[in-house]
């Protein structure tokens, strides 16, 4: 038998290296029917019936076992050390037509499992979550060894088990209904990696790929917290499967763009003393016998970064927020993506970055992850996102005063509860057909005490808040970096200086203007997708009632 | 005045380009000279003495204002705002020879200030941290409108302080010693953006920046707690700007090598209801009245993900460790990167990736931070890390008989020492010269007791460490997948099963073989430069005893 290994992936043949190709599968094909042949000339017992099955059959299947998982380098440890030897896996998404006549050795979950008789059974397995798979065909044949016990036992693979298979690249008779690959595998060998024993999970991969749609319609769903008390299950949805590859690649176009623009990435500690911003609703613990908390958000240390000559800096990490809310945007533990830089003259200096950055991010999602977010949208349906090629931006007073002409009661100086940000959402996406834009200009009493006052009106301050489909993701804003104004302005809302002493000195020994904010990873991949919960783009979500699985 | 944002970065220029740049300087420059000739025209009062200066010289320096640094748009709203109105800030890296005679606007740190008499004057500023200076010289000058108070003023920048320069690109008569750019500035408008107001700084970045050998020879150190209390300054030094690049850019090679694995970046949960690893060194927190602890390191989760068919997966995050280490090599919070994947047959299947995986990262430092690696080098002086194209590996047994061999005692089924890992690091250099080595099939007792034992010998595991100069950066493994076999490797060791079960139920519903490994960011670039304490690789480190800043 040849190694897969020389089987190239057919996605990356370009045309020109497809007729080689072809070529090179068919020498491939005729040497592996060669050794076929001489195989069967060497076969000296004879089988009388395929219910009696002798070694040389039995061989062909079964459990792998203990001490051939353990990384064996010994193939005569057992059966499934034996029948892989010398063999590659390849991957389910490169079983195309070209291949066919192939023999292959493939590795996935049991997905379904269905016995037609005796000597035919049908399995298919799959590979990353429902994304691709693939039909496996068992037909009991002396010729190819496969007895009626493989057939039995091949049948009695558990859903959801670990299968590997080696077996023949065929065209199906029919079209498979149900599986993403057009040709089929005809099984020549299948052994069990990894068996489930449980008779039933505690939830069904299917159910909890169901779209609202078909459980109106009748069919079981799973409610969320089925879902997230069994995760390890629950993330094998196709949908859920997209949603990690989408976060992933938010954070890819993130660094990418910042570390253009000379950004380096940074770590700040996420234990401290005191409150990280003067807040109350922070984790506290004792660390060796000092009283600490974990930090609510990187922004006391990333500022010190700033005033390190570290001029441009960001962070991708967690941030813990203690507070009892209940909403379907927060958790109590989060993914914050930091930015912190020194600016020249003007805060509009961070919000031309977050434009470029936002409409960077927004875009190389929609390239890149096509497959993914038709996979999120098949189970819980959305329009793409409507941005333009430059962000809007409006003052926080003119939001108020669409708010105002539109109807609605709202406070020119505090900050715009859920319900306004939403009917602003609304308002200026008739108006500017977008459902991301900036709001800045807040009003000084809505920011923390760090945010610079505006030079013209100290209502109001050098801030702002992004919004996507209605709701927050975004707040940044020029910071006070000097000392006397950063006292003066602590003293203004109670805070006690004296416990802020380090921050505030930080700022003592020269400090260059500079402003930043910071983003939830969960909140950009919940609202790009249009998804009701972001327990759905955490993966282990924290909320105030869950800190488990 | 003509906007300098037109002038594009020499550094980007090529070859073919160089002669249209030029032709566009002299053009620009032709600009201003005209603009000048104008100004000149318009100019109608008549200066008597340099030291009786009139409004148009008063308007060319000063401090900068609170409104004007607020964000204003306002450029009549003071003096520095009517200097910068239409200019842009260009970066200190980008003033060449090829920008003689151009007028420019800089901005950077007061580096040494040195008055030579009433109307000369030399101030050097810096950027990040020392990297990149240039010398400004101010002489008065009644027709630059430069007076002898500017010149006065100018003496008066404290060091730190951050510094707006608006002046002339010239080519200095004798070479400055002590600046990175070979040509200065002649300073037509100065203006203080950010005072240091303190007569002593706690520090001095001169002394925080000396090498070992200058120290000896008796010029002023700086002690490390000194050095870690004033953080924000001692990052300053241009090593400690190099270390924060290097670390920067060991996460991006380490993530783009991943991604081009098909490896999706997770984030798992820091906050977790028992202990991450059942150890004992754990910060221990109230959860909204539940008990809980931060991760010991994202071991479970990690292997959660897998279960949940992620297949491959990375984390950066922060991990927790509350022991009492006062070592040079222990941090209470470092940054953990880590690796899970599902594997085919055989653990080596990890030790090959962390093979590529580390190669890969060494020599891109090599290539993108030589600037970076000498900046470490001139204050912390070490050989370039020695590491083969194919990683060495020996097993744990192989290990012990090398230091037998040298008339070690060492007792074959325990862990390795600190001293025993240095000794045999040498042994290997001297044998195979590489500071980079995987060292495998470690004794089952000294792991974890999640580690898959050997498939032919029980006392030893699946699991391998990797040493770089001696010191421990990488531990990785098979685990075990089968919870039958993972409860009776818990109990084995005495941890109570039912305080797993989250854990062990995971791999209840079907889990491929797979494994990891975690390495610690600070451990690689201490020991990629070789520095002595893993606080200089932490931006603002936590041990038992430090907790801020």
């Amino acid at each position: 038998m040849s190694p897969e290994q020389e089987i190239p992936s057919p996605e990356k043949i370009s045309k020109k290296a497809a007729k080689k190709e072809a070529s090179k599968l068919e020498k491939l094909r005729r040497k592996q029917e060669r050794e076929q042949q001489s195989e069967e000339s060497i076969r000296t017992t004879t089988i009388t019936s395929l219910e009696e099955e002798d070694e040389s059959f039995s061989r062909n299947y079964g459990d792998v076992t203990i001490p051939e998982i353990k990384s064996t380098n010994d193939s005569n440890s057992g059966k499934w050390r034996e029948a892989i030897e010398g063999k590659s896996w390849i991957d389910m998404k490169n079983l195309t037509k070209e291949m066919i006549g192939l023999e292959v050795l493939i590795r996935g979950r049991v997905n379904t499992n269905r016995p037609v008789s005796s000597k035919l059974g049908f399995m298919t397995l799959r590979q990353t979550g429902g994304e691709v798979s693939v039909q496996c065909v068992g037909i009991a044949s002396e010729e190819m060894k496969v007895s009626v016990k493989m057939i039995r036992f091949m049948k009695q693979l558990s859903c959801e088990s670990f299968v590997d298979v080696i077996g023949v690249v065929a065209l199906p008779k029919d079209p498979v209904i149900g599986t993403t690959q057009e040709v089929e595998i005809q099984v020549r060998k299948v052994f069990c990696v990894d068996r489930v024993k449980e008779e039933k999970l505690p939830l069904n991969v299917e159910d909890a790929a169901r779209s609202k749609a078909d459980i109106q319609a009748g069919k079981p769903g799973a409610n969320q917290d089925t879902r997230l008390n069994n995760r390890v299950i629950d993330l094998r949805t196709p949908a859920n499967q997209a949603i990690f590859r989408i976060q992933s690649h938010v954070q890819m176009a993130f660094r990418e763009l910042l570390a253009s623009k000379d950004f380096i990435e940074i770590h700040t500690p996420k234990l401290m003393a005191g409150s990280s911003e003067g807040g109350s609703a922070v984790f506290r613990l004792d660390y060796k016998g000092q009283s600490a908390c974990l930090a609510q958000s990187p922004q006391l240390h990333k500022q010190m970064a700033i005033c390190g000559d570290l001029r441009r800096v960001f962070e991708v990490g967690p941030v813990f927020r203690a507070e009892d809310s209940f909403t379907h945007r927060h958790l109590c533990e989060f993914v914050g993506l930091d930015v912190e830089m020194d600016i020249n003259k003007h805060y509009s200096e961070l919000m031309d970055l977050v434009d470029e950055l936002f409409v960077c991010i927004f875009t190389k999602l929609n390239e890149r992850c096509s497959k993914e977010l038709e996979a999120v949208r098949n189970q819980f349906p959305f329009q793409p996102l409507k941005f333009l090629p430059k962000t809007l931006r409006l003052t926080f007073a003119e939001g108020i005063e669409m708010l105002k002409e539109a109807g609605e009661e709202v406070d020119p100086l505090k900050d715009l509860n859920t319900e306004s940000e939403r009917k602003l959402g609304q308002l200026v996406l008739e108006k500017y057909n977008t459902e991301f834009y900036i709001l800045h200009r807040y009003p000084l009493a809505a920011r923390p005490f760090y945010t610079m006052p505006c030079a013209d009106n100290a209502d109001y301050s050098n801030s702002f808040d992004v919004f996507i489909r209605g709701e927050e993701i975004i707040s940044g804003a020029q910071r006070v970096h000097i000392p006397e104004l950063l006292e003066e302005r602590a003293k203004e809302i109670g805070i006690d200086v004296t416990a802020i002493s380090t921050y505030i000195n930080s700022f003592r020994y020269g400090a260059p203007p500079h402003g930043g904010f910071g983003v939830g990873l969960e909140r950009v991949v919940m609202l790009f997708c249009a998804l009701d919960n972001i327990r759905k783009t955490s993966l282990f979500p924290r909320d105030p009632q869950r800190l488990a699985p």
